[in-house]
């Protein structure tokens, strides 16, 4: 299977076009190509998880986007812009945690409005769908770079450890965490990856095993309670995982368990990276006790995939992120770089360093 | 339901009667109870986890014995005895890290050795189907002193944590860790439990929230990657595991993904308690590295119970145990009382001042 067959989402056709997207609900069983044709498509495929990952979501937020407000009926740009802003709430209320979402449809309202007042509203419909190709682009570009810097931390002969689905799944392709290993085996590297299991939807043995394993990258999966065992055994040099957001003083948010794996790292001396693009900051927050965590159905845990695995009706507890403090993070790759032992001070100066702009980071 | 109604496994009538079993596999949809009347059918019960739980193999062990001698065709005691060491070294291969499978089988051969050397072959059979009955008894005893002593580890209001099943399905009834709660609960106490749901076979979801849940106790279950986020937020004040292994110096091996909850708890501040029989004590190993740990089927992570939850032939680590070391255990709940801070002197202490017998504790 090449790199091409597993891009997540894509556009096809012009403005009255479709979104291609995998239904990762569905792998690694099947390999299932979706339509989203409407605002309400992709806001049900960002919340029942057919498309995940934080930078994908910003993908799917500018995308989704395009599809709510390609049918407005709206004859002047202040109706029109009424409507993009009706869109862009709506989509807001899919997912909570990932900040990329909000990122994305910001974007697309930004860019709406910086558009000269005498543009014709099919004109701001097909620029606003080439935005959203642009985002999807330069995802794309920002994941290279992400695995160019990440890929020197990993030396030849070490392995890494995972934790859920930071890959070519989780962004347009490539990936985030992931596009560490994939550059380390372009660069014809020796190394192998630890995938843990990630309860409760088993986003690292349904879809980063399944990525890792196409590729003929050396995984071994586990299940979330070995990695602390496999760790005491000496077998894990490094850990990379993604984030959903992270705040102005590196604390990164990420799925439920990463917190964990960081406490387990940080007790074995196993340097703990975090590798995100810069648009996963929001430096409207000091510190990761203000990120919101989603809480999710307790059936995920009760049920899972198929049948039954608890008592029907027992006390569920099914937060989908936690928060790895600062403290415990070696590094955060960005596509600019590697930010080393992170705190407020380091991100500011990351930032101001590569002209990237923290007021748009909301 | 009664907690007559959820005895692990007992005997029905005289020396032909019968093993009757909880089929653990099948719960919590199916409460199954099933016969088991050879020593072919023990071994096979033990190695699927249909009976499980370092106490109720120990259990097991002892009958499986009296089911494997009481058809022997010997006519003296000679040949008796061979046929007894053949049935206890064909049952010592069902599994390899509880001791007390070991405990159990070597407790039988002992009582039958010092039997009169002009016992019957027939009062042999019966004498060892008393011995059998005698350790069931005795660790019924044993479980409601472990709670007796383990409960005031627990003040009220607190929130324990427990990983996989040490409770009446480990035991003949009643349990180790989860004993604790129960004599909790009969004091009256407030409390709650978090439930780890323990992968890859999911006794913490299936048994132990089953259990608890059964009983009314306050239980919230989690997956296991959630703990250090529970305790990060505050909510888990002790955590109450069992045992099926504990080195001489204290190290106590137990379920997967235990040493990663004590490095958890550790990080926190929470107290870790090991509740255990001292059954479970092997003098004969210094530490913990020396226990053998089980290896199993990588399909259990691969497949779960039912459906692919990853790529068919994706490489698996899956050891079904690990060892905590006694710097993280803040105490050992014995039926005698609480070894505080074990180490090797305080557990020899421990063992002298209550009369047991390390050498037996093989």
């Amino acid at each position: 299977m090449t790199q091409q067959e597993t891009r997540t989402l894509w556009w096809e056709g012009g403005l009255d076009g479709v979104c291609k997207m995998i239904e990762q609900t569905k792998l690694p069983g099947t390999l299932e190509i979706i339509d989203v044709t409407t605002q309400e498509e992709m806001w049900d495929a960002i919340k029942r998880l057919a498309v995940r990952g934080a930078p994908a979501i910003g993908v799917s937020a500018a995308i989704g986007t395009v599809l709510g407000i390609r049918s407005s009926a709206a004859s002047d740009r202040a109706a029109f812009l009424e409507d993009l802003e009706a869109t862009t709430d709506y989509l807001a209320t899919s997912r909570p945690t990932a900040v990329n979402l909000f990122w994305g449809l910001d974007r697309m309202t930004r860019v709406a409005h910086a558009t000269p007042a005498d543009m014709s509203v099919p004109d701001l419909k097909q620029h606003l769908l080439d935005e959203a190709i642009t985002i999807w682009n330069e995802d794309r570009a920002i994941c290279r770079a992400l695995g160019k810097h990440g890929h020197p931390l990993l030396a030849p002969g070490e392995a890494a450890l995972t934790h859920c689905n930071a890959g070519g799944l989780a962004t347009a392709d490539y990936g985030t965490a992931l596009a560490v290993f994939f550059a380390a085996q372009e660069a014809g590297k020796e190394f192998s990856v630890f995938a843990d299991e990630t309860r409760p939807l088993n986003q690292g043995s349904r879809l980063t095993a399944w990525e890792l394993h196409n590729r003929g990258i050396d995984v071994t999966l586990i299940c979330d309670n070995m990695a602390g065992q496999v760790m005491k055994e000496g077998r894990i040099h490094k850990v990379f995982v993604g984030s959903d957001r992270i705040a102005a003083n590196g604390d990164a948010c990420n799925k439920i368990g990463t917190y964990s794996v960081s406490v387990l790292a940080k007790a074995h001396g196993v340097p703990f990276y975090v590798v995100a693009p810069t648009s996963t900051f929001d430096m409207t927050l000091a510190d990761g006790s203000l990120i919101p965590i989603e809480q999710r159905d307790p059936d995920e845990i009760r049920r899972g995939y198929s049948g039954i695995n608890a008592p029907a009706d027992v006390k569920v507890y099914n937060p989908a992120f936690d928060v790895t403090p600062h403290e415990n993070i070696a590094g955060i790759v960005t596509e600019f770089g590697v930010i080393e032992n992170p705190d407020t001070e380091k991100v500011r100066k990351h930032f101001i360093e590569n002209g990237v702009i923290a007021e748009e980071r909301v």
